[in-house]
């Protein structure tokens, strides 16, 4: 439709997350009659994100330099190491404002069928960062998946013989959740997971 | 979070329509971590849309070219004119299959009050076009809102002195309308518009 170049646009917004078709025209026309600034901005970030943004070399987050402000952090509890699947799940939990200790990105999940094996998410490493005993508590918080639990009991069965304690983030009700909404697999951790008040 | 490049990089998805904060976090994620080849090409995209597509001289829908592929083409009736508000109304019509005239962008509807008169949305040139004498019928399609509504209104009474017939696309229950679900002004405008079977 209009020309070659609008139906490109059309198809390369197509790659973003949760963009159909119709959206993805939606969006061309948007940027080409009524932000064509907007645009030109777009493409400048996108090639400047996709040229200078990389995985940390200390915990696989993403950072412009060789190393993230979070590891830098000299104001970060060095002996706190929170493990998660992802950079997005760094991005959550710093948001949540709940954590001040360091991160490691696994970068997944163990999925034997996929072929991604403990090698793959990089457990080796893993214990190498827990074996110079400056990391006294490992939070794990992968994902409260099928595959984020076997990875958190893996890691736990894998690091056995490293003096390092081990916490897993609590499963339990939302937030404003309605008891008659909650599915019962999560009700009945809730309940076995009960906190004493009194 | 993560790097000033990554934060443009949001705040640039931002303009995207229907785009909130958690959305563009989420497809920057997507973009850096699974697909910079994606994001790549999608800058390119972007830069060439913006540098290349502009209004047609003719009709005032989007090209490449002075003149659009519709206003070129030898095989669309030129004596029928479907008047619409924008590119992407031009682009639905289209995509329905059942045109096969010209169009006419007017690029909006008639608000006053936001001092968007007949001579913003060029009354002049499409009387100008329409007065030839090669057009026969007018197509009135613009929205079926009530600017939408006043607009037509207003083509028909400044081409009254025109020899020139003038439609309005037909309003009624929508393909696959449940009545139940339809509001009661479209419902009255069915009842209204009814066509006779027998």
């Amino acid at each position: 439709m209009f020309s070659g170049r609008f139906d490109q646009l059309v198809q390369a917004l197509r790659i973003l997350p949760s963009v159909g078709p119709k959206s993805a025209q939606r969006m061309a026309l948007h940027l080409i009659m009524k932000n064509k600034e907007g645009a030109l901005n777009l493409a400048h970030a996108l090639n400047e994100a996709t040229s200078f943004i990389h995985e940390c070399n200390i915990c696989n987050s993403l950072t412009e330099n060789e190393i993230c402000d979070i590891c830098l952090s000299a104001e970060r509890d060095d002996s706190l190491l929170c493990v998660v699947e992802s950079p997005a799940d760094v991005m959550a939990i710093e948001q949540s404002g709940s954590f001040r200790g360091k991160y490691h990105v696994l970068g997944g999940h163990l999925s034997p069928l996929d072929g991604i094996g403990p090698d793959e998410i990089g457990i080796p490493y893993l214990i190498q960062r827990l074996s110079d005993g400056k990391i006294t508590e490992v939070i794990l918080a992968t994902n409260a998946t099928v595959e984020g639990q076997a990875t958190a009991h893996y890691v736990v069965e894998a690091t056995k013989h490293l003096p390092v304690g081990m916490t897993r983030i609590a499963q339990g009700v939302p937030q404003g959740g309605e008891l008659e909404y909650v599915d019962s697999h999560t009700l009945s951790q809730a309940v076995h997971n009960r906190m004493r008040m009194k």
